[in-house]
């Protein structure tokens, strides 16, 4: 959950549908429909403290439009239920207290079909606000914010999910899947980009969130990129030649959390490093597929042992510009990473850049020069988690085409790996 | 879950009804009549690693009579799903691996309906297995095994709830409880029991666990007993009188740990010290009460602070014999420890014997002169417990009556609080 | 540290000697002659929290004179220093507060130089209250305890500073051993008791601790005894035989704990099983000698895979006193348990009753009935203590002779083996 | 301990002094001298596992000379005790196992004696390597790369003592400290520096670790940095503001980390905010000195506070090296941060870049564009530390001068304080 920088910003992208009206209908209608699986048990549990039910999420989201565009909005407007500020407040300590949140999983009531109606309440009162006259660019930019927010937690939901079924020995799938043909990897080239002083950050003509600001000039080396996301069948050379057990690969770190769990493979492989657990069940180990599912520590240990490096995030975002945004996004159905198509020879252009795994870059998640948090509550979006969490950029399977842009900043702690995760190599070059 | 040394015993409770097999359908019910008020949401939450959820509840006792019963006895029985040994045995190692316990709420698979209609299942081929001609008297004492397991679950899955139900800040009630008039306590006297040579352990002519045999001689010094429970506001004057910070009062390893969970209070005293939280939600302290969910760190500190002490087990059964078994039971339907009546006066013999909350002994659990345990895995029923815990006497207001008996051994560890436990003062006087 | 019933005894073993002064002298002398091996740097350090450093016993030993006898005796009597309550009080909240157990090894300061002179003059002015006129007999009561409590640290130092050399990659010896021939074990012999009613605790005539008191009666039934102490060699077939990896052999807790800290042997046993450490550094695993530093839990789980059990310690006391307490004890200069005599097949009485090892009986340390602690902080000796642990009899290598007695209770955590202990079989008989 | 690019770097400080060798002997000196104070008792013991026993120090800089000088470049060197390979490695995979580092404090043996004798074979032994003919630039460069080790870890020891000093309730002084005027603070002034395209990193005329290369552009916007550091007294504002109560001020991560550790002033600080202990003992809190002993949480606290943020370590090191290096570094001999001159008025200029505490940068401690870590196991010196901790610059109170560069990178975790550690503010301004 992040904030924006309130903007008069008038061509993002939900302007760009019929009306912020349709946006958020299209928006929240997309949540229930990922519900549509479910069973009333599958929305309750918490299977880590990372993770949150999805019960919760459903409930979160909401609290976050009655919070912040209902009670500020409309004068008239009644809570649906007065505890919910204690139960669903994430993390905004200027709202007030809150239920902890390694405890989310252990609260049965408000059951499912009490969410449900809070979250018509909610959608009933939106729709008034959004249909008010007098709108201004302030309320516009609070909503397009809120739906970005639902946005992020649909992809959390999904991946809370996988983990939660995960760790059920039953392995359930969330849906069934389409086959999956085990294809051959498209060769890795290497893309040229020769640096200099470039601009990154969000661009005056999009949403964005308040830590995209501002657009700045940075000074690159000249470098180079894969043309493509690792695959699982390298990632496999680095684990059947001893990868998690060579502490020369690691950062120190990194190599004594990967022992103290015990890792000695990405998360979700079999023991036996032929299959691994998907959304739609167990399934095969797809040499071709991007690996998915790794820490920032595997990333950089398995970029070490390819002899390349992971990309900053500017190296990351100035080669991003210069490419389609387009990929395996939520949209495609598929929720997992697909094999980047064969085509590379002849089109030589990087794949990849988004959707089917965020990918990790080297850069710890910092203030950008000048950086300014929004103003009130919403200042806790995005700020007051710049430390300790490395930066990932460009979308996986499970986030929704509207949602993303080249500037989009993810992070995430570097041993997590709950996420659909993965990486792209790079390495510096001679100038 | 405990096992029972198999006995040809006739005149046990269950064949006081008309037939094996109306128990067995007597008990199974009181379980679903339990679960009567539950959402599904309820089912599933497993609210610390002591607890387990309603749903692993209703499967294992299920379990027990399949894995016990079913297996061994029905030639043709087929398991209703294979997956479930692993699932839902509890801790018989000769059975199999297990899901770890602390795991339990990660479940959301299989689903409330899919274990119902396991029960179902074992229902139908139990009735078969007891209509079965050719019964004896072996299968006979397993099947009363069973049926004191589910009845040991009815009393964990009414506590789990309430643990579950205590730690959501909306305090939701299992169901709506009759209204409580605050009473006025009865005055406590001292029974006096002259001791000597005593024998204890089950007799012959009921059902028992392993662990209450063989019955054996204890030479016993003379002793009183306090007529009734300690009470709310007994208990009340030793948390305002700073017992709770008085280190002299205590057991070095009680006073740490009350230290290290910050304790103050029985658990579910709210803050102020003048409401609780029962099965039907938030409710007056009223002093009359017995006090209950206190550890037995607190019981012996609060012995200790009002000059007398927990009576051993021996003390406690040898004076039990004496008296009727008979009160506030599961079947009172009250699910919360009452008064004791007033007439205490009128008629001096001791009260709340049985019933209301188990009650603290010193005695720590361990194995009588010449134990054995049943052979097998039901063999881990009870002997494998026999250190660290102690044992507690008496039954509690969720405790089904046909369950208890003079000789029965309930035990848990000494920090542990959320059964319905208290406690009755002892002491020792010269011959 | 425990605390003994003020009592006017006066054949107690101190008495036996010519004087108290006598008595006092010789103890403290012990303490300080067992240290004469050690490097400054070794007084310093705790290699674990149930441990602490030499530094500390000299310090806190002394303490206890001076809180207990000098500041109470001597009206003249200037503290050493006053920070030393603080710092070398070790349990006696009625005292006051002091520092953490755990932090005992970060104490740099005092010096070994400077406790040594702590205890010089407490020492001068012990013996001038010894020397006083009109000495009562509860004063020589407080010192008899006094040189128990610190003949009970000289086993303690010693257990402390094994631990800590242990933890050093370099094994240090802490002094030279004798050669130690490896033998063969004495046949194992049953010696039947009948049982029946007993009496334990302590006599009259002899110093104790308040919690051998009072002598009380038992009932026992009829029991056997090993004629000797259980040996490495027999101990060495258990672990072989895949022991610690059978959970059926085992308390769940000690199953638990087992595979929690990775134990596949006893403490001090190398990984190949031929070698152990000792005093005088690695040395050859005798199959002859008592096995030494094992748990509760692997003592228990040892005695089933035998086909026996662990004695109560009332079967053990009343075995006691049919027989003679000698063995191979402190004076011995061994500091390592001996192999029992060849002569066993002869004179068929039991043996190693005394000394060795401590043996761990089947008892939680509990009460006796009608006992009563000590008045005052000395109170807090022994009784707090009285949960979770379990009882140990009949002394070890480490003990010095005069401190032991046959209704002498040791008491450790059941998963506790740095102290020297071991077993002895017991089984149950028909009457 | 970290590593250098070998380097034929002709003009570094080493070889300012007459010699190499003369080099040597004062480093090694310098590490006997710091000794000086302190009693056997004071080398053994470790604090916390951030720390290391003295003892450890002195073993482990000579290890460090005996494995990369001593053993590749003396063909008939005999390592003086094989076991310390394993006792005194630190981190260096490359090299093999080695002791566990919370475990340091358990070793008794090697005595300090023993030590000594160490240092002194190894000492004799790298002179004669030293004066050997044919010596070459990479040799030079390794010793002098020792010798910066060797000064890293004198700080080390005096800041680890310091910690174990104030770990005893006794508050032993390490030695007496020059009485300390207690001064009024000099005004804060605000200096420009207009930024552009920088150059930073080690230059190729002085000697540098591996992480301070290349040196390569970055571009700044233009930023302020104040005339000199944060204050005790400025700091005591924030702390009686309720800052530390404050979640808006802090990192999300900071916050959950000062309240989880109870944090409510800086470390060494008195409860009752008017003293702190420092290496000669507790004295007054001077309001003039700079703050010191604050992690980078309490840093980022602090600066949002005063409406100001913590520098990027490119604009500090772009400031720095416009100013000259000089202060309170460890030859002053105070051992403690002292009070900017009070001439600040008359002279604008910045004051206490180098000494004093070493200051937080907003930076997350990364790779150099280009960056490569030495060959081999010094390759393990930095490269492997980068992730999850933060740069400071500048130096301390306890870092000898000739240890210092501009471009010199110190790092640590964010929650990190014992170290001399403060800040000053920066703030960005429209260019």
């Amino acid at each position: 959950v992040r904030n924006t920088q309130p903007t008069s910003a008038t061509q993002s992208w939900t302007t760009t549908m019929s009306s912020l009206g349709t946006a958020y209908a299209r928006v929240r209608a997309q949540t229930r429909e990922l519900c549509r699986p479910l069973a009333v048990e599958d929305y309750v549990v918490q299977s880590m403290p990372d993770a949150s039910p999805v019960k919760w999420h459903l409930a979160h989201t909401t609290w976050f439009f009655e919070q912040f565009l209902l009670k500020p909005g409309l004068a008239d407007y009644r809570v649906f239920d007065a505890s919910y500020d204690y139960l669903f407040n994430s993390y905004y300590d200027a709202v007030g207290p809150r239920h902890p949140r390694a405890e989310r999983g252990l609260l049965t009531r408000p059951t499912v079909e009490e969410i449900v109606a809070y979250r018509e309440h909610v959608d009933e009162h939106m729709q008034r606000l959004i249909n008010r006259a007098g709108r201004d660019a302030q309320l516009d930019a609070r909503i397009e914010l809120g739906l970005n927010h639902e946005q992020q937690h649909q992809e959390l939901m999904l991946t809370d999910l996988k983990h939660a079924f995960a760790a059920n020995p039953l392995r359930p799938a969330y849906r069934a899947g389409a086959p999956r043909g085990l294809g051959s990897p498209t060769p890795l080239l290497w893309q040229h980009y020769p640096g200099g002083l470039q601009e990154i950050g969000a661009t005056a003509d999009e949403f964005c969130y308040d830590n995209e600001l501002p657009r700045h000039r940075v000074y690159l080396e000249p470098y180079e990129l894969a043309s493509r996301l690792v695959t699982n069948g390298e990632f496999l050379e680095f684990v059947r030649s001893g990868g998690y057990a060579t502490p020369s690969l690691w950062l120190a770190d990194g190599f004594a959390h990967a022992q103290a769990q015990g890792w000695s493979r990405p998360l979700y492989w079999s023991t036996d490093l032929d299959a691994l657990f998907t959304l739609a069940g167990m399934g095969a180990l797809d040499p071709a597929e991007p690996v998915c599912h790794v820490s920032y520590y595997e990333a950089d240990a398995y970029a070490r042992w390819a002899g390349a490096r992971l990309p900053t995030e500017a190296e990351w975002e100035s080669a991003a510009r210069l490419h389609a945004l387009d990929g395996n996004l939520l949209e495609s159905g598929v929720l997992q990473p697909v094999a980047a198509p064969g085509t590379a020879a002849l089109e030589p252009g990087p794949q990849q850049f988004s959707g089917d795994v965020w990918e990790w870059t080297s850069s710890a998640y910092s203030a950008y020069p000048g950086y300014r948090p929004a103003a009130g509550a919403l200042g806790e979006y995005n700020g007051k988690f710049m430390v300790n969490q490395i930066v990932l950029r460009g979308g996986s399977c499970a986030t929704p085409r509207s949602h993303l842009r080249a500037s989009y900043r993810n992070f995430f702690y570097p041993q997590q790996r709950w996420q659909f995760m993965g990486l792209r190599l790079a390495r510096s070059v001679a100038g």
